[in-house]
């Protein structure tokens, strides 16, 4: 597998996963896999098998309204083909994730706290106008699951969530077999569920839940302040979630506090899904869920739990990808073209 | 309708829903559902439209191994048709409940507390030996939330809970209008769930869990006895859960108390769960679920919770039939004798 990254200074910058002349299986076409995200947008290039052939990303924090996003979109997907000699007549689907709340079957991100403007656009449309060729649209968390029931650790698993934890806590459904996405297409909003220990507030509109405000990268950061000023700090440091948590694993006694109060908070959200659900695995993504301290540490307290057992949690394989590939394998659906892996 | 009831003065006793032979359908055959519980047993037989035409009753209580109870079942049935006037040959399927973990495609009965003696019992091989037709078996929680979707106040609800609220608290699920039963058929067993104000312990084996300490009918009634103690009252009158739940209706404030902190367990054990599925209605059932005071003071708190909305909280319409309609309905489903309602 060859691999080449070239910055493009305009907006986007790509990355080949490899050199599609020689190893694409170009026969049954090409799908795009599409990431929206509050700083971020991410496009990858596929074929048919759901190989990642390359990818490009770029900044939403100044082009956050609907048209700009497309506008970049259909850059990076013209970029992308171009790199990977594609003619665009190959191109067979596309599949789009956002966060937030997202109808599927009409193809509307209804409202979304990340995105700017986001209020019932569209989006499936505008893409489909821009790309020519049928689009769908998920939740992103929702996308992650699929890629991870795809391509990752839930392959062929049929009753298991995906967490994705970073800034916010939700979590992807798959229920026998199949996404639940519910009444309101909001299941999984995980984050404001309540547990022992956690805020009983209620949560304000736009604020983020009880759940979230305390596992969250923003909730853990916020926990280790308290903490540190309690035990008498005047000047405490600023440091990601993930490493409280490696400062933990290294004897920091106020970091295993912290550690200790996310992992059974987390712990607790996640049995309470294992009693609604019962499923097999839990998958943590993103970039506090993916610590494998808070891993350890929150299975240890899951272990304990007999009657019924808690299920095993699993870190994300496919990390970062995990919602592009999710995004592909939408997109192979909506085109019919789903190989039978 | 007619309804004449006649009591067996051996073991069972009967009540006739109609007159059978000016009302039934029987054309397409008759089916029988179970309910076997820790206390009672109770058959009923419908047509299959799933109509009720009669209901048998026994007490389990001296008689609880597999052995005794299919011996009471074939009575049961027997009583049934002969009181209908129904050829044995008419009977098309069985489908019956139990409380506690049921392998359904085994057709065994794995464990449970509620019934002495029942391990790995293989009830729906006993259940075909002895009546002589395809059986079916299921959790009896699960078969109150088919139940209440076939004929109840979840008719065409594709996303809903059954909460089944007496002595002991579990749920049947049901997303994207399948049940959902998990990998080990321990879905739903919300029992254990953790909310803030429940119980932290670990639940020891064959002990109640943490949420239905609290809520269960024995959980509420250890609340009613901590609150009038702390209250200086010496003599503490014996009731049940839901004549709690009327005094505090009443303005007795200890009786307040004791539903307040109940209706805010239950309604963070609810909108747990809908956070998890996004459902469209919670159906409370069971002897303390069905109290109208409970259900408003839950909803009143669940109200509060606008993003995302909490569900709305509905009572049980089949009430302690609802389990049976649900057997009646696997039974003709097992039968393939399911009619289009």
């Amino acid at each position: 597998v060859k691999n080449k990254t070239a910055i493009s200074p305009a907006r986007g910058s790509l990355s080949q996963q490899r050199n599609s002349l020689s190893d694409a299986d170009g026969n049954g076409g090409y799908a795009i896999g599409i990431d929206v995200g509050g700083s971020n947008l991410r496009v990858a290039l596929a074929d048919t098998q759901g190989n990642l052939l390359g990818k490009w990303s770029a900044s939403t924090r100044e082009t956050s309204s609907p048209e700009m996003v497309v506008e970049q979109i259909r850059e990076g997907v013209n970029s992308l083909l171009e790199s990977n000699s594609i003619s665009p007549n190959s191109l067979i689907a596309v599949g789009a994730g956002a966060p937030g709340i997202t109808q599927v079957d009409a193809g509307i991100v209804v409202a979304t706290s990340y995105l700017k403007g986001w209020r019932n656009v569209p989006f499936r449309d505008h893409l489909e106008s821009a790309l020519h060729v049928p689009a769908v649209i998920e939740n992103d968390t929702r996308l992650a699951a699929i890629g991870e029931q795809w391509k990752g650790v839930a392959r062929g698993i049929r009753n298991f969530a995906f967490i994705a934890m970073g800034t916010g806590v939700a979590a992807g459904i798959v229920a026998n077999g199949e996404l639940v996405r519910g009444t309101n297409w909001t299941a999984g909003e995980i984050g404001y569920m309540y547990v022992p220990g956690a805020s009983e507030e209620v949560a304000a509109p736009g604020a983020p839940g009880s759940l979230e405000s305390t596992i969250g990268g923003e909730g853990v950061r916020q926990q280790w302040l308290r903490v540190c000023r309690e035990a008498g700090m005047t000047d405490v440091p600023t440091v990601k979630a993930t490493e409280i948590f490696e400062q933990a694993n290294a004897n920091n006694r106020l970091a295993q506090i912290v550690l200790d109060r996310t992992a059974r908070a987390l712990a607790y959200g996640v049995y309470n899904i294992c009693l609604v659900l019962n499923c097999e695995c839990v998958v943590l993504g993103g970039g506090v869920g993916m610590s494998p301290v808070l891993r350890d540490a929150t299975q240890k307290i899951l272990d304990q739990y007999v009657e019924p057992p808690a299920c095993k949690l699993v870190i994300s394989k496919l990390g970062e990808d995990a919602q592009l590939v999710g995004a592909i394998r939408l997109a192979l659906e909506k085109a019919e073209a789903v190989p039978s892996t």
